[in-house]
């Protein structure tokens, strides 16, 4: 593992390091803010995963969640959003290939060879994370901003006990529906769309749900609303009546100033289950 | 005036705005966070001077501000470093010409028909934002980081009853004896070190001081140390019995983390001199 940076921040330190990944055959980076109760022992863990088009630093620089965690005790990791590289297919499309990994294993051409984002942010870069920092294996919650919202709540929903709380910021929440996962889907995943109801969150949410409480925040002013479908998991937690919110804020829109804005209460959340 | 875009933010807007600028003979664009208390009246404003390199963004995105003057009820206005354009002289070096414009009117060639960021912030654009929107010219405060850090401790001191506070991250402290001033006031001023000293934050202090509270920070791992000469700016501070706080911060580099670290205490500071 390499150390690309490090900054004092909020008494802690916001890192950039990168490593040679398994899963995606090439060279990924990561951000890991520790706040400075590392000090005393390994802290919970916040995983915060991105949306398209951005890398490990956007959330990092932008979402100001360092300032929460580091108040809270807690530890945020930033994943990259796709595996990147010379040697890496890619699309000219903005939404699908590089910075569009959508957290799936990819099964198809030419994206199999470095397309598993699931498999490198549930388990290889934990089992990293858990080996050189002091964070706590037992104490983990997940979230993430509109494609990064999709992986949050798919990946949550899918390892049961895993994460202590599952929150979102404008998720794509029903792909297998949208203009927003088809594409990628039929690229990454194939036609057969038996094979896209574990990466669909509204889907996931009609046969299983969470195993904890969970926070979506979605603008009423976001420009991709449609392709975000918030109504089909908004109705989807009502009817297995899954504890949580599902909460349309007035006025603001996708960028990261809505995302913000409503950091510090999706951070208190999280601390409030990681914490328990 | 033009509307670059609006962004709903800590229950306030997030502006970003363009006009013709008479100072600087070219198309020049600012970012305005106004708070909701603007809806019932005009508010304070914050001032947010920018370091080399930087545009109206980097700050806006970066330095966490709008979430404590959403609190606190104050707007902060985010100018641009230096003119820009086709038309409008520069230099390959990031240190001059472009983005870094180190709030002075320029007097020699190139720079003299465009580089007169002086005037651009202390007089054309306080003009159109007091008419324009909702903030109250009576009530001023100005910070900046790094050369804006330099930008509004030499603006503050040259203009005694309009600011209620200032405080600066990191600033370029004594430029006419620093790598970070020497250079670039030849350029923009000419040879007569005379006409430097209106521009050189130690220089002014020793001279005049401040008429209000003061606040600078400074990291003590900031890797451009030389050339900011903190030293300079807290013992002409001292000497002068300058009413103020000049803190060296453990660890902290010259980074928009170190900025975003202590923007509450900086807005606080500010938010108490401008409601008192």
């Amino acid at each position: 593992m390499k150390t690309i940076s490090e900054n004092r921040a909020f008494g802690g330190v916001q890192g950039v390091y990168s490593h040679s990944s398994t899963a995606c055959s090439c060279e990924m980076t990561f951000g890991l803010y520790l706040p400075e109760q590392t000090e005393v022992g390994p802290v919970p863990i916040l995983w915060f995963l991105s949306g398209l088009t951005c890398t490990h630093e956007n959330a990092m620089v932008k979402a100001g969640a360092q300032r929460w965690a580091a108040e809270m005790g807690i530890a945020v990791v930033f994943p990259d959003t796709s595996p990147r590289g010379e040697g890496v297919a890619n699309d000219p499309a903005f939404d699908l290939g590089q910075g569009a990994g959508f957290y799936v294993n990819a099964t198809q051409e030419p994206w199999a060879p470095h397309f598993r984002m699931w498999d490198y942010v549930t388990d290889e870069l934990p089992r990293l994370l858990f080996n050189a920092f002091p964070v706590a294996e037992a104490a983990q919650s997940i979230t993430g901003h509109s494609m990064g919202g999709h992986g949050a709540l798919t990946i949550a929903m899918s390892f049961p006990g895993r994460f202590s709380s599952v929150s979102a910021f404008a998720p794509i929440c029903n792909p297998a529906a949208s203009a927003w996962g088809r594409p990628q889907f039929s690229a990454y995943l194939g036609p057969d769309e038996a094979g896209w109801a574990a990466h669909d969150a509204t889907l996931l949410m009609r046969k299983r749900g969470f195993d904890g409480p969970m926070l979506v925040d979605q603008g009423t002013a976001d420009q991709f609303l449609d392709k975000l479908c918030p109504e089909a998991l908004a109705e989807a937690m009502a009817a297995r009546r899954q504890g949580g919110a599902f909460r349309m804020q007035k006025g603001y829109d996708h960028s990261y100033f809505f995302v913000a804005s409503f950091m510090e209460e999706h951070v208190a959340f999280h601390a409030g289950a990681l914490h328990a």
